[in-house]
């Protein structure tokens, strides 16, 4: 395990690409994007995706169909990353944050935090990082954070 | 991502090695055996363990006293693993699981079903999987589970 490697040595992957990536995948979120979010994620059967709550999901079908069940039913949703650190050892790149969320589902607005862990593969061919495991789950706030936004 | 190859070609190390060290992990857990545990973990500072419903926990100390009260506050616990899937990437090893725990704290007892990520290092000097990332979060039972026991 390299860590915090930003040199892209031929066995580490820069942690900014990384980085990238992770916010694309919140980014396709926040846009409530389905065709973003699909091509943020790996396109294979391993995929795994822990919704805060949710079981675990396996499988891109199973994955996707969660998303666009999400998507379609939240209004407005932003992510404010705390605590973010990103490292990679050869062609996995792991980050971890905490998700301060701010949602809208209809007209009911809910402030959560969660902890996620997010690990993403390399594809060298393409240049590019694709999540394959995506693990959230409803947390107190860190006791950094000034509380709750009202 | 290599998936399951349990050939152990030089960039992949054995799958079977990975899931014995996954059940150390939780044979120290049902043992409440702090040393074990501790011998389970990477001693770094880049641990990370999210117990279910707790915040982040970073490095060596923090996260070994949260053993310690965990351990110590725990008269029994007993973990029935389902959905166990074990891939190794070069020297990082990926366990997903659902723990089905039965837990005595004092004189009650408590059912409980959470998933978790388990991320280990190979240290192929010792030719030991470590521990360093473990996030589990509460989830409800799996479809495909007899329901909770009671």
């Amino acid at each position: 395990m390299t860590g915090n490697d930003p040199s892209g040595s031929p066995d580490t992957a820069p942690v900014d690409t990384l980085l990238a990536a992770n916010r694309a995948f919140y980014g396709a979120f926040e846009a409530l994007d389905l065709g973003a979010m699909t091509r943020v994620w790996e396109e294979s059967e391993r995929i795994f995706c822990v919704h805060p709550g949710w079981q675990a999901l396996r499988g891109h079908e199973a994955v996707m169909e969660s998303w666009a069940v999400i998507l379609s039913n939240t209004s407005r949703i932003q992510f404010t990353l705390t605590g973010v650190e990103a490292r990679t050892s050869g062609e996995v790149g792991i980050v971890t944050l905490h998700e301060n969320i701010l949602s809208q589902v209809g007209s009911q607005r809910h402030t959560a935090s969660a902890v996620s862990t997010n690990l993403f593969v390399l594809d060298r061919e393409l240049g590019q990082w694709k999540l394959f495991h995506h693990h959230a789950s409803l947390t107190v706030l860190p006791e950094e954070s000034e509380g709750p936004v009202n």
